[in-house]
């Protein structure tokens, strides 16, 4: 590349691009790690894209009708840092810049959402980004359907790179958007035909173009370093009733020895080559330094949008009072007050018919007082809707001509439904849950962990939860999958037992603010196990005495969700035989952990024997069979060792010997 | 559709496909569960792909140069019973056809490897079958490289669904098919427009045939039910030089009630739909009854292939002695008698020079030895070659013009990668192995659960396993990946303390038949712990005791990876203050948990105080701290408790506490 003749055709956006290389290089070699390319080959693009075409205020990072700027190719994060920092969002100080990968600065190896403002989700995993994006977008198409144009008009741009495009879960996303004509999703592709282990050619020859275009999306190709190329193809972009997706041409680690080839994708780090590539750029201010007028022309960028902010602030006051309450109560993650009443009601009222239900279809009726109480709720499942019992008759369905339907049929793509819901939920403004097996939490896992990282409550429904899903099979049937949940930080796995508690669990989901839940429904009918009403909300405890002793307290019996029916059935069998026994319900065992020491205690006091119940494998089981007062000699494990096995659920139950009569006999082989 | 005017064109073939329709609405109809609509759908199809073009032979359903047949669609499994029981695999009675999805028959929900001859991979779980199905193709490749046309040279024929290419994973599987020219794999897309929630176009509108085009694919379109057609497109496919997918439109559930519904993908049992749907196919005979004539045919068609494999046989005889015995070799998994002495050479040479290495790195050393000895090693990873240490010199680079390569450089496909290696594993004479970050185990989860399921022995090379991983940050530490391996049914999950460890890990994992092994593998240089050589493989107890106390033993102290080390800095901290501590290093639970309680109980006795360190949750270590004769009074976790943090590995190990003096202080705490 002839940089002199870049610098020379538009100076004033040389400089403002260069600011980003030479703070790039800088941090990175401070950091001695990092990636240096990426923000330099894509610094052009980002520099008109924020120049004249992103609607942001740093002063008000968090303005509902912000243009969203997400960059999936995660490991540029520098290009991200540098641009809050030289449009004065306040939090970026330089002195993070200085600090970019050390411990307790805002500047972390990748994008985390909510360690600086500005990050609009945490990006490093690839794919993930983009996959974001379609739910960002169909977040501004809902509400802008909700609310009008007035109040909600904005654009989700994504920056993302080869190895974004590669992971499968892109796939999944740019089919999602193009079926659904997200005509303000715009994709800005840094097309430099690098990847960590050489040219892309090594590894793909995808036509992106035609893959775009299979997906339904306008592609225009561009030279990713010509300022007036870039800012042509936003304008471009914003045009159309297509989501657009915008091939860049770029130089990675552009005016670098390494530019161009998988060196310059990493750390650049060395001295002699940094100072050569900055005289390249005629950049001549010290390490971290960036020419007055250079920050001013930034500033300005970044001062440009609190006008128009300003303006949105009076078109939005100009919305009817409810409007506005249920907008901003939904952006602040506020349940409305009704809700707890008619979860309540329902509890009541459940509690009385006392159905039998497969848990799945106690989600469904509890989404159904639900649903109408919160319109924020965008529900949805991966092609098993009638399994998942995830639509109520109230919600719609989103599509191209009904823009405010709040169902989407996220076709068989569980990684995509579970990303795309994470990006509703960042957007802001919404509540997404939706479902698919148990089992296929495996393909959505990338995404269900970012969830739990980033601290938003997504809420994923997964039904069909053990091997009561019968004739399907092991590959259909959970066995590590509450293991898998529960192991994952800051996660709330509830495995309901009955209506009450599933009406319970969703109550908690929804009232969490930082937390994603995993609801782990039955396929297989369960009986009313809470017939007499509480009004205070028991899951909440994580675990509670469902049943206890009658007489000298002798076992403990442990269930959760399917098993805490046959529990019951076990403890009839032992008292009968005037064995005293209680039955604890565990439907949230991370609940259960966060109670204290007493309440634990007088759940699962020392003493009696233990037995867990749960058809899925003991791991992690040991924490409440030793590990509260429990003895290993005295406690004893009922469930799943091995993958299941494709027959009906009776019987599967039978010959895996989850049963009354095998957890009764459990008891007492440890009673003495 | 005139099913009068099908019968008449081509009266055989439509009485062999209807045999297939009229089956399997019998098994489903009897099971009262299953998927009617696929088989029915796709039996014109399979019928012509059996009758006139798959290479096989029911009474050799292992012979090595067969073509493979996969149904990626696992669900329409009833399809790939019917062929088998039609075509004589001794196995696939007609009494396991009655006994569809029932416990202990062959004929599960979704076709399980291992459960009966001709089933080649587990499907059901959407985009497997497919993305195996490369790895099949790339074996078959590299092996027809490798021997030679005459005793390598067969096809890999995969019929797939709209849900399997709507799974992301498919977009791995064909962009690495495409770019890997692999001419021999051949899809058979059944395009029905219809999924579970309705019309395909409900969730999708992607062009595949430009989709598969912009992948690197010739496409065909075909009518689904002509058999003409079909034949020609099947004969056509088999030229060229890029892989081919047929597009077959057709007409899901075909001549049922049901026909082109989402009703008829699942289970018809309708009595009275279902008389109706076999008077319209004009078939007359009982549930379960095929005319003798049909099966006479059927017979036919599965007797063909007995002397092309004979054929193939005598040509497989005049291969040189040593290559027939590597190729059986390999293919009965058996490693080559050399292995055992190299890696004990390797092992004493190490224990001697003792170098400071990080286990990614002890791990290419081990590579090293092994690869020129094992010829059906095949190396990748998920371009992060140079951090996975995955490569060796020795083993060349596959590639359209170097088939014999063995090395796979996968791109940014963790998934596509995990499934197309569990391919390769399937199709036989192959050791596949890739890498990818242990944080990534997330994206090839699905694919590695089910080489636990199908008890094939993938190779999964995790490295960067913990937030020793460093300033990439929390979105590329594991925390929880260990428990989520470990709690996986089936699967050996190494974490070796030094490259002595590493090299019997190895060992371990290839001399394992029926078990995946996950190698967690760290980023950062750790100290050779084992310098007094051993010829016995000490890992193959999965814990062992590497030093004992001196003196009276008051602790002892467990750690895994890169924390054993840490375990002995605390060893020496507790001894100095006259503290006997034993220090037990676990590279692998799960062949711990199968040594006799005997030598559990030596290696942790009870009595002394239990403390275990780990760079991961705790998830799981309750089974260690409490379970065998140890008492939660007693015993503590040095480890993660949350997400990691971006910051230079050294910083985060102390930050979040665990370290030499933390572990020695947990210890003292308890010791009282």
């Amino acid at each position: 590349m002839d940089l002199k003749a870049l610098a020379a055709a538009n100076p004033d956006h040389w400089a403002k691009a260069t600011a980003i290389r030479a703070l790039t290089l800088d941090a990175v070699a401070a950091a001695n790690s990092g990636h240096s390319g990426m923000p330099m080959g894509m610094a052009d693009v980002a520099t008109v894209l924020f120049e004249k075409h992103l609607r942001f205020d740093p002063t008000q990072p968090k303005w509902p009708d912000r243009d969203r700027f997400i960059l999936s190719a995660g490991h540029g994060s520098m290009l991200l840092y540098s641009l809050l920092y030289l449009t004065g969002y306040e939090d970026m100080t330089l002195e993070e810049i200085k600090n970019f990968r050390q411990w307790g600065s805002r500047t972390a190896g990748h994008p985390e959402y909510g360690h600086a403002s500005g990050i609009e989700t945490t990006t490093g995993p690839l794919g993930q980004g983009i996959a974001n994006s379609v739910g960002f977008a169909m977040a501004e198409e809902i509400q802008r359907a909700t609310y009008g144009k007035k109040v909600v008009d904005h654009y989700t741009y994504v920056i993302a790179g080869d190895g974004c495009l590669m992971e499968g879960v892109s796939q999944e996303a740019i089919t999602l958007a193009g079926r659904h004509q997200l005509s303000k999703l715009i994709v800005l592709w840094d097309n430099n035909n690098i990847t960590i282990d050489g040219p892309v050619t090594l590894a793909d020859r995808t036509d992106q173009v035609q893959r775009f275009k299979s997906a339904g999306w306008a592609v225009l190709e561009i030279d990713g370093h010509d300022p007036e190329a870039i800012d042509a193809a936003l304008t471009q972009a914003k045009k159309g009733n297509k989501p657009t997706m915008v091939a860049c041409k770029t130089h990675i680690a552009l005016g670098h020895a390494a530019q161009d080839t998988s060196k310059g994708h990493g750390a650049l780090t060395d001295a002699d080559q940094l100072r050569a590539a900055k005289e390249g750029y005629g950049w001549k201010t010290g390490p971290f330094e960036v020419p007055a007028e250079v920050k001013s022309a930034w500033g300005a960028i970044g001062a440009r949008g609190a006008e128009t902010r300003r303006a949105w602030e009076e078109r939005f006051d100009t919305l009817p009072r409810g409007k506005r309450e249920t907008f901003n109560r939904a952006y602040a993650l506020e349940v409305p007050k009704k809700l707890s009443a008619v979860i309540k009601a329902f509890k009541k009222q459940t509690s009385e018919a006392a159905p039998k239900l497969a848990t799945r279809a106690s989600s469904e009726k509890v989404l159904e007082v639900i649903n109408p109480v919160m319109p924020e709720t965008v529900g949805g499942s991966a092609d098993l809707t009638g399994s998942n019992n995830t639509k109520t008759a109230d919600l719609g369905v989103f599509d191209v001509d009904s823009r405010a339907g709040r169902y989407v049929y996220w076709g068989i793509r569980e990684h995509g439904m579970a990303a795309a819901m994470n990006g509703m939920a960042l957007h802001g403004g919404m509540r997404p849950y939706g479902g698919t097996f148990m089992c296929f939490t495996d393909y959505a896992r990338p995404a269900m962990r970012l969830a739990a990282l980033m601290k938003i409550p997504t809420v994923f429904v997964m039904t069909h939860d053990s091997i009561g899903l019968g004739e399907d099979g092991p590959t259909h049937q959970p066995v590590e999958h509450l293991a898998i949940s529960r192991a994952t930080p800051n996660t709330h796995v509830f495995r309901p037992a009955d209506t009450i508690e599933t009406a319970e669990a969703w109550e908690l989901a929804l009232t969490s603010k930082e937390t994603p839940s995993v609801l782990s429904l039955t396929r297989q009918g369960l009986s009313t196990l809470r017939t007499e009403h509480k009004t205070k909300n028991l899951t909440a405890q994580g675990a509670y005495v469902l049943a206890d002793a009658e007489g000298k307290r002798q076992a403990i019996l442990m269930a959760t969700g399917s098993e805490v029916e046959i529990a019951m059935a076990a403890r009839d069998l032992l008292q009968a035989e005037g064995i005293g026994t209680r039955v604890v319900s565990m439907p949230c065992w991370e609940l259960f952990e966060e109670q204290d020491e007493a309440y634990r205690k007088r759940v699962l006091p020392g003493g009696p024997v233990r037995v867990a119940v749960e058809a899925g494998i003991r791991f992690g089981w040991d924490r409440w069979l030793f590990g509260e007062r429990g003895k290993r000699e005295k406690s004893g494990f009922v469930g799943m060792h091995d993958f299941g096995a494709s027959a009906p659920a009776a019987k599967l139950y039978e010959e895996f010997g989850i049963t009354a009569e095998a957890v009764a006999a459990k008891a007492k082989s440890l009673i003495k």
